[in-house]
């Protein structure tokens, strides 16, 4: 094959950059397709930076990358700015684009979208959500596979690693010093223990399916640290463990959405999931779901999937599609999770398992199992709105209790139709 | 948005043609997408025949469907003729083609991709392999997700359903009653009971992965109909249970592949998954596999997948993908399983445990786990190639024993990586 020059640009030279251009100079799998595909130039803000791999013209100048002629630009900067203003000069430039950032995404994904449309060139990011599984396509350019009315995930592999870690009994912070030993997390990771990660993530899937306006901010986000390793021994107590889910609604009759631990039942697909591995699952109606899994970060994965990405577009098949005009909720319906059953933990020194039975009774969310186990007593609950049980656990904050209040993932939800 | 007109013909009127007309006719999700899709015809044989929903002009003749101005043909006739001279037909005329047929694409992908890249338009297959799920796209136009050297799949729920139902105790024609009673299963099924329609399925994804030329009977096929009720006990007393699975290794150093039950870890996950649910998984190197799971069949998942396929040549996505370059394997090399770890169980009135474990490491295949359970003697072995296993199995048989031989799926090696 003849293969076709492809000049691109680096906005970004960090890791996944750097995993990028190696990547594009040793395999042959783009030359196979046709394409030589060759990094030009890569724009980064500290050109003294000790680097390994690929040998790379570096720049220091937004102007100075975009005075030279170049078929494609791969943003791998991270962050929301500066690249949101890169990856718009591309656009406007009339230069297709690949992104992985999921920041960029969550924040500016409507404008870069317009933008891309407007100049009629091509913008993919299907690294921006597990990184290593090609599905964003999927979901953008399907109108049917993409209109889910429900998407669940686990979508950070760094909290999915803690909360594994928790569930064996190891301390939060034993975990968290192997997670960064083993690279699977940051120095910094705030953002993955936060749900900050997910959170974009989520808001990501969520324009896709057509709530075009969300913001992460919208979402209501908790943390994986918000969980006691003691919470899952109690949930071993209720058949079920906890895991970090992003999840949203957008069923007219019971939006919402939720990004932190949740309790899942043991029989769920997720609750059998391990470590770094990432999975989402796309709903429909009362369709058998659909559902995409495999690793959810790294720079060897990122690479191959932005590689991927840049594939696709030259050969036509990425062109700026159009996401669907539904809107499939508003970002307000979003701000509160979907009624459902729900998981709630008291410890206060003066309460029993039948006052606790009591009170969820009075308050509408009577419990369908109890546990006392090491000090603390939780129930799973029947089916009740977000609002219910939120009031029925901030009498017991009030009251003194610490308290942690999570939805719960049934396995009969998930595997009905599968049976 | 002013919808552009689609004309479509559809070659073929049964179940699935029916769903795509109705589809077609009652739903907004094209409509959103700027896409106006009218089934204008449909070829059947027999127009007397009673048929439901949209209502559709018919016609017999192939020269009748081929004078009217069409931009699209749905084929959804099933079966390799005559469907594979009207595809051609279509794609030689100009007319971008969107297929579900699994025989047709099995048999014929080679020569179909050939003439659609000849004429320059588009032939799309999605709901060829788990019809519910779009991943054809992200093999067929991705060369680094679409290069895996070893897919693994559950790619038929008939047969997986049976096996759920023969794990579950039941008998065999009991459950068959049950699969043709809910729908799962045609009451003609042996395409699926023997693996036929499974062995389709695996061919196409081997022609993905660059193994081009290989045909169904190129693979090693065995019905999920070979393994009897008792083997599922046996199975759970060496901590699996059996699964129909499909796999196909790339794999220079240990190329092979395998279309039928195996004996799967119950760590596994495809050992959890269940009914009629179906898997892909990828894997390449040493990487974390990316799965894609959810419903296999049913004339309404499998319509909604033909019409995103629509979509997709609509938005000019689908432009007769190159098929990668690099030949993964051989046909030849596809003719037995790979290498691995084997599951062989004898019954033989005058066979003792210790004269089994003797017998396989004489003939170098190592018992790892012996049981006897109800008469039967099984061993999980050591991992071995595929003419070492089976020449300690045709001993026995010739001997006098009643034999079966499953390959092994490893939860480690499923599960390493996530961990």
């Amino acid at each position: 094959v003849e293969a076709a020059v492809c000049r691109i640009g680096l906005l970004g030279f960090g890791r996944v950059g750097q995993a990028v251009a190696a990547l594009a100079a040793s395999s042959n799998q783009l030359g196979d397709r046709g394409i030589d595909a060759r990094v030009v130039t890569a724009l980064v803000r500290d050109p003294g930076k000790p680097r390994s791999g690929a040998r790379v013209p570096l720049g220091t100048s937004v102007r100075g990358f975009f005075d030279r002629p170049l078929d494609l630009a791969i943003e791998v900067m991270g962050g929301v700015d500066p690249a949101y203003a890169c990856v718009r000069q591309a656009l406007e430039s009339g230069i297709p684009v690949v992104t992985a950032n999921k920041s960029l995404m969550a924040a500016k994904g409507e404008e870069l979208r317009a933008a891309a449309a407007r100049a009629g060139v091509a913008l993919a990011y299907d690294a921006a959500v597990l990184a290593g599984v090609p599905f964003i396509g999927a979901l953008a350019r399907r109108p049917f596979a993409g209109a889910p009315d429900r998407i669940t995930g686990i979508l950070n592999g760094t909290s999915h690693f803690l909360a594994c870690a928790l569930a064996a009994g190891r301390s939060f912070d034993d975990a968290l010093a192997e997670a960064i030993e083993r690279g699977y997390a940051e120095p910094d990771c705030s953002a993955d223990v936060s749900g900050r990660d997910a959170a974009e993530k989520l808001t990501i899937l969520a324009h896709l399916a057509g709530c075009r306006h969300l913001v992460p901010g919208d979402l209501p986000v908790f943390g994986i640290d918000a969980v006691h390793a003691a919470d899952f021994d109690v949930a071993r107590a209720l058949g079920a463990t906890i895991k970090p889910i992003a999840s949203a609604s957008f069923d007219p009759g019971n939006p919402g959405a939720w990004v932190g631990p949740a309790l899942v039942d043991v029989n769920h697909p997720a609750a059998s999931s391990r470590g770094v591995h990432n999975f989402v699952e796309l709903r429909e109606g009362d369709r058998a779901p659909v559902t995409f899994a495999g690793p959810g970060a790294g720079p060897d994965v990122t690479a191959r999937t932005i590689l991927d990405d840049v594939a696709e577009i030259l050969a036509g098949a990425w062109r700026a599609p159009a996401i669907g005009g539904r809107s499939a909720a508003r970002p307000a319906d979003l701000r509160q999770p979907p009624a459902g059953a729900w998981y709630l933990r008291a410890r206060h020194a003066s309460f029993g398992v039948e006052d606790f039975a009591e009170h969820l009774a009075v308050h509408r969310v009577p419990a369908l199992r109890l546990v006392s186990v090491g000090g603390a007593i939780a129930a799973r609950t029947t089916p009740a709105p977000w609002h219910t049980v939120r009031a029925a656990a901030d009498v017991l904050t009030s009251g003194g209790a610490d308290v942690l209040l999570l939805p719960v993932m049934d396995a009969t939800e998930a595997n009905d139709e599968r049976r």
